[in-house]
C-alpha cells in the first residue's frame, strides 16, 4: 500500500529528499527484452531540467542516471530496474530561513502536522525534485509503448497566466523554452516572464498531453478507469489543482447533441471525450489537461507562522521558477506514459486472448 | 488489483449489471463497533434515486439494501460488510434497440473492443446503476467519519449548463430537486429543464463537494495524495470529465501572491488550495468540484455503427436524466467520504502515535 | 489491502458468517468468454459438503450457488462474477453454549481480543463455512486452467492420524469418503473413524495436491513466488499448521546430490523440488502438502475461560468432523487453482510476448 | 502488484543482482520518529554475512549500508527509507561455466523459461544475495517492534541433516557459528560440516524462529492471516521447502485432546498452535519453523543441459555454503519481524480504538 509506489503491473517506487544524498526509483514489472541504457534518460531529464533557460529555476545538476539493476548487456531482464541520481548541487544554505517557518502554499505545515518531524532542506520529500524520477521512469514506459505498440506521448503548454496560444503547430513546441505551440508568441512570453520575475511574483499554467495510437480497449472499468488513473497520476504532480479529460469543464455548458462523439465507419466525427469512454480507450487520441497553480515560493513577502506558533513573514530567496507549469510538460508526459503502459499490461493479462475485435473503426476521422 | 475495488484500507468491491439479478458490494476494513442497520442506507439512496422528481430518470425501484454480513446485533464486527440490492424494475425491452448498436458517448463500443463480449441490457456494468453501491458504501464512511471524527461531507450543484448560482445558502440545497444553493433560481431551473426535456437534448453540470472538520495531517504524500485519490475517485464516476481541488483551473490565471493561502495564528486567510497542501489536509475545508458531461442517451438521433460495422442511427428511448450531474451529488459525497475514511485509517496506521502536533492553527480564519 | 481478498490479477473477495443470512464471493479479473453456469459449481461443492458421509459433519445444505453478475448468456463478460449461497440450515441453538465461552483451539478468544466484538454463532466469520466460497471460486479457476492451458489440479489425503497409504492409485481417490488413494485401506479407515467418533476425540490429517501441465515459466520471483503464494494460500485454510513444496521437511536430512533434480534432454530425472525452482514453475507437476490439525470442536471436555474471565469447561455439541482434513481436499485444490490462474495472468502481463523459450524439456522423464 | 515488494503497510521493495553494481531496498511506511543510523544494520548483516566462519561461503564484503533517504538528523521522517549496498567482491569469473548451462536445483532454467533472457552472473536476481536487503529492512522492523511494543524475535537452527539438538539453551545460540542451541554438540557439528565439505556435497537444515511479546489481536483473518503471511514470507526465502506454525506436521498424528491449547485464567496450558488461532495472535510466543533444502551448488558433478539443448555436466566451483540453512537464521528473523510490524500497523489501522479487551490472559502459563 506504499504511497510512494505508482502503478499496478508496472510499479514505480520513488525515494529521496531534495537535499539528501540521492534520489532514485525502482521500476518493477517492465517486460524483458527492452533495450535500455543510461543515455536513454538524458533527453527527457534535460527537458525537465532546472537551469534550462533563464525562465526556469537556476539549479544546475548533471542529473546523470545510474542503472543499478534489471538490465544485462543493454537489455531489460524482467527484474526490477533501479535508477539512481546523486544530489550534487544541493545548496542547503539557501533554505536556512525555512527551517523553522511554514511557507504559505507549501507542504511544510502539512508534513509537520502529519509526521511531527520533517526534513526541511529544500522542501525535503515534498520538493518537485521527486518528479525527476517520474521522468526517468517515464522514459522506460515511453520507449516500451513506442517500440511495442507505436504509441507516442507529447505535451505542450496550453496557457500561461491569461495568455493562450493563438495557433497550434506541434513542430515548434520543442523549439522554445515554454513548450509553446505558437512560435510567434514566444517573444511576448519572454517579456511576460521577465516582467513577472522582476515583480517577484509567479503565475499559473495549463498543460495538455496527448497520446496517439492508443488501441481501443486499453483501460479498465469502474475503479481502474483509464481517465481515473490519469486523473490520479496528474493530480499527484506538484502544484496541479485540476485535471480534465477531453473537453473537461467545457462540457458543463455543452448539450448532449454537441458533446457526444458520433461514429461512422470512417471513424469518430469529433473527440470531445478525449479518447476515453466508460474508462476505456476508444482508439482516438487520449487528451488530458492540467491546471498548475502559480509557484508558491516567491520574493513577495507573505504572512505565516513559525514552529513556535508565532507570526512571521516569509520571503523565499532560493532558486525557483516563476511558472512551475512549464517544466511540468515532460513530467506530465511521463505520468501519461506510465499509466498507459500499466494499462496495456493489465489489458494483456485479462484480455490477452481476445485479440482485435471487429468492427474497429479508425481513431480519427478523415473527412 | 481488482478494478472493481476502491480504497486501500477501507476497500469497497462492487459488482452487478444494470439489468442483472442484483447489484451489491463488499465493504472491507470498517472498524468494529459502528452501529449500522439497513435503515441507515435509505436517505442517501433516495437522494440518488431515479424517479425522485420529473427532472430525473423515471426508473422506480425500492433499492432496499440487505446487509448480508459483517454486522451482528446492530454493530459492525470488523468482518466484511456485504450489501445487496435486487434489481426489480429492469425493463430490458426498453433497451432492445441497443443490443447490436454502439450508442455514441457511451461505453458500448469500448467494452466491446476490450472484452469481445458484453451485457448490453441497460448498459450492463457500465451503467450508472453501479453508483448505487457507492452511495451505500459511502453511508458507512459518512457515519464513521461523523461519529469518530466529527467530519461531515456535503455537496451541491454549482452549475447547470450556463446557469450558475446567484447566491449560496447551504440550508436550501436539500429542499429542491436540483441540490441548488439558491432558492430563488429553482423555478428558472425547472423551466430550463422542462424545455431541455422537450427538445430531447441534455446538458452538463458542475458539482461541488466539501468536507468540514478534516484534521490537518490526513492524506499521504506522493502517489497516495489526498487530492490525487479524490481525483481518481471523482473521475471514476460516470460522466465526469474534469476534477478541481480548491480554485482548480482558475489557478492558471492567478498570481502566486493571490493564490497562496497565508497563515496566521488565528487561521488561514483564504482557502484557494481547497484544504490540501502537498497531498495532505491542512485542516481547512476540503473542496472538490467535478464537471459532468451532458447525458449521452438523448432523443435526438445520432450517427453510429452497428456490430456488423454498418452505419446506423441511434435514438435512445429508455428512461434517462437530461442532466446526470444532478443526481451525482450524493455519489460524489460518497466518494469523498470513502476517500477520507480510507486516508484516516492509513494515517492512523503510520502516524497513530504522533498525536496532535503543535502549532496547529484553526482551519478557518475568524477575522 | 482487504484481508478478505485473495489474489492479485484474479481477485476473490469472500464475505459472510457461518450463521448469517448468506455467504458469497466476488471473483474479479476472470477473462471474458469462459462458459459458466450455476451447475458448474455443484460437483466440487458436494465434494466439500458437510453431510457427505457419516464420517463428516452432519450439516446438510443445498449450497446452491446463485450467479449474481459477470455472466451473460452463459459466458463470462470480464466484469466481476458475484456468487451467493443462502444459509438455510444454520441451527444457532446448537451453539448456545459458546456465546460467552472461548473454545480452546478456536478463534473465539483471538477474534474477541482483536475486535472487542464478535458474531459467535457457529464461529461467525472464522468458521470453515467460508471455505465454501473458495471452492466455488476455485471452480472458475479450474475451468479456465483446463480449457485454456490443459492444466489440471487434483488432491488426495496422504495421512490420517498415524495411518499412511500403503499404495497409490489415483483412480480410487474419488470413490471413497476419505479421498484415499489406496482402496484396500478404506474399511480400516472406516473403523478408525468410527472409534474416534465414539471416543469423542479427533485427529489430524495430511493432504497433498498436484497440478499437472503447468508450463515452465509461470510464477514470479522474490515476493510473488509460486511456492510462496501457495504457502500463503494453503496456510490460510482453516486448521492448516504446515505446508510443504515437493519433498518439504524431508529435504532437511537430504544431501545436495540427492535433492537436486538433474536434467536431461528427455526431462528431469526426479521431482524433489515439487515443480518449482526460484519461485517459478519448472514444467514438472507442482506438488504441495498440508498438515491439518485435529478438529478442536470435540466432545471431550476441555478447560477454558468465559467472557467474565472465569474458569469454565467446554464441550462442543454441534455437528463437527472428527477429521477436518478430509473435506479440505477440494478446498486445497481450489486454492491451488486460484494461485495458478492468478500466476498465469501475471505471467501473461509481463512476459506475454516472450513465447515458448527453447530449450524446453519435458516436465516428466520417460526413462 | 510488484513481485519485488513485500508487505502491505510496511512495504519493502528490493532490487539488485548478485554481481550487478549494487543491491538495495526501499522501506516504505515506517512511522516517523524512530532513531536510525547506518550502524544499526551492522550486527545482523554480520550474522548473515558470507565469510563468517569456514563453514559458510567465502565471499567477503563489507556490506556497509548507505541510507539514501527517509532519515533526517538520525530519526525516520515517515518518507521512504532507501538503503544501498555496493557489490564490491563480485568475482564474475567464478561463474563463467554457468553462462550457458542450467544448474540443477537452481533457478537458471526457470528464469530462462520465464523471461527468455537472464543475468547469469552469480545467479543474478535469484541469488541469495537479495536476502541481504531483507536482513537490512528487518533491522528497522526489529527496532520498531522492540522499542514500541517490547516484541523480540530470535531464531536458531533446529536440525542439520539428521542431527537434532540434544538440549536447548537460548544463551548459546549466538556463541557458535551454527546458531545451535546446545553447546556440547558444536564440535560434532564442526566435524560433520568439514566432512561434508570434503565430500563436495551439501545438506539441509531446519530453522525455528520465535517472537516473544506479540500482543493478542495482531493478525488478520481469512487471507491476511498472520500464519498465512508468515508462510509466504518464509517460503519466499531461497531454498525453503516447508513451513510449520507451532507443532506443524506433528499435528497430523495428534488427537484433538492433545493439540488444542486449553486456557486458564493464569494462561494457556500449552502452545501447540504456535501462538496463532484463526490467523490472529493469541498472546503466546509465535513459533515458525522452516525446512531448507541442501545447497544445490556442489562440487559433485550433476547432469544438466545447456542453452543449445545439449546434455552437459555441471560442477559448481564458486563460493558456496554446504548448508545454506545456517546463515538463514537472521533472514528468517527479519521476515518474521517484517510480517509482525506490518500486521501491527494493520491492526492499528482497523482496530486502533479497540484498546485492550478483557479478559486478557497471560501468554504463557506459570504453573
Amino acid at each position: 500500500m506504499s504511497s510512494n509506489t505508482f502503478g499496478k503491473l508496472l510499479s514505480v517506487t520513488t525515494f529521496g529528499e531534495s537535499h539528501g544524498p540521492a534520489i532514485g526509483c525502482v521500476v518493477d514489472g517492465c517486460p524483458p527484452g527492452l533495450a535500455l541504457d543510461a543515455a536513454a534518460f538524458r533527453a527527457d531529464l534535460e527537458r525537465r531540467a532546472t537551469g534550462k533557460s533563464r525562465h526556469t529555476s537556476q539549479r544546475r545538476e548533471a542529473d546523470d542516471v545510474e542503472i543499478l539493476s534489471g538490465v544485462y548487456e543493454g537489455v531489460t531482464t524482467g527484474t526490477p530496474i533501479a535508477l539512481l541520481i546523486r544530489n550534487t548541487d544541493a545548496r542547503s544554505k539557501d533554505y536556512g530561513n525555512i527551517l523553522d517557518t511554514f511557507r504559505p502554499g507549501h507542504a511544510d505545515y502539512t508534513y509537520w502536522q502529519k509526521y511531527g518531524v520533517r526534513d526541511p532542506r529544500g522542501g525535503g520529500r515534498s520538493s518537485a525534485r521527486e518528479t525527476t524520477m517520474r521522468v526517468a521512469a517515464g522514459v522506460i514506459a515511453k520507449k516500451w509503448l513506442a517500440e511495442r505498440h507505436g504509441v507516442t506521448v507529447h505535451g505542450h503548454v496550453a496557457q500561461i497566466g491569461e495568455i493562450v496560444p493563438r495557433g497550434f503547430d506541434a513542430s515548434v513546441v520543442e523549439t522554445n523554452p515554454f513548450f509553446w505551440p505558437h512560435a510567434e508568441q514566444v517573444p511576448e512570453l519572454e517579456s511576460y516572464m521577465d516582467a513577472l520575475r522582476k515583480s517577484g511574483d509567479s503565475v499559473g499554467a495549463k498543460v495538455t498531453v496527448l497520446a496517439d495510437g492508443v488501441p481501443a480497449g486499453w483501460g479498465e472499468p469502474i475503479y481502474g478507469k483509464l481517465d481515473g488513473e490519469l486523473a490520479a497520476a496528474m493530480m499527484s504532480i506538484n502544484a496541479v489543482k485540476g485535471v480534465e479529460i477531453g473537453d473537461g469543464f467545457a462540457a458543463v455548458a455543452q448539450r448532449g447533441t454537441q458533446h457526444r462523439d458520433e461514429m461512422t465507419v470512417a471513424g469518430f466525427l469529433s473527440n470531445h471525450a478525449g479518447g476515453i469512454l466508460g474508462g476505456i480507450a476508444s482508439g482516438q487520441p487520449v487528451v488530458v489537461s492540467m491546471a498548475f497553480k502559480p509557484t508558491s515560493s516567491i520574493l513577495v513577502p507573505g504572512r505565516s507562522i513559525d514552529r513556535a506558533g508565532e507570526p512571521t513573514e516569509v520571503v523565499t530567496k532560493g532558486r525557483h521558477d516563476p511558472c512551475v507549469g512549464i517544466r511540468a510538460v515532460p513530467i506530465a508526459e511521463a505520468m501519461m506514459a506510465l499509466v498507459l503502459m500499466d494499462q496495456a499490461l493489465r489489458h494483456r493479462a485479462q484480455c490477452g486472448d481476445v485479440g482485435v475485435v471487429p468492427p474497429r473503426i479508425p481513431g480519427t476521422f478523415e473527412g
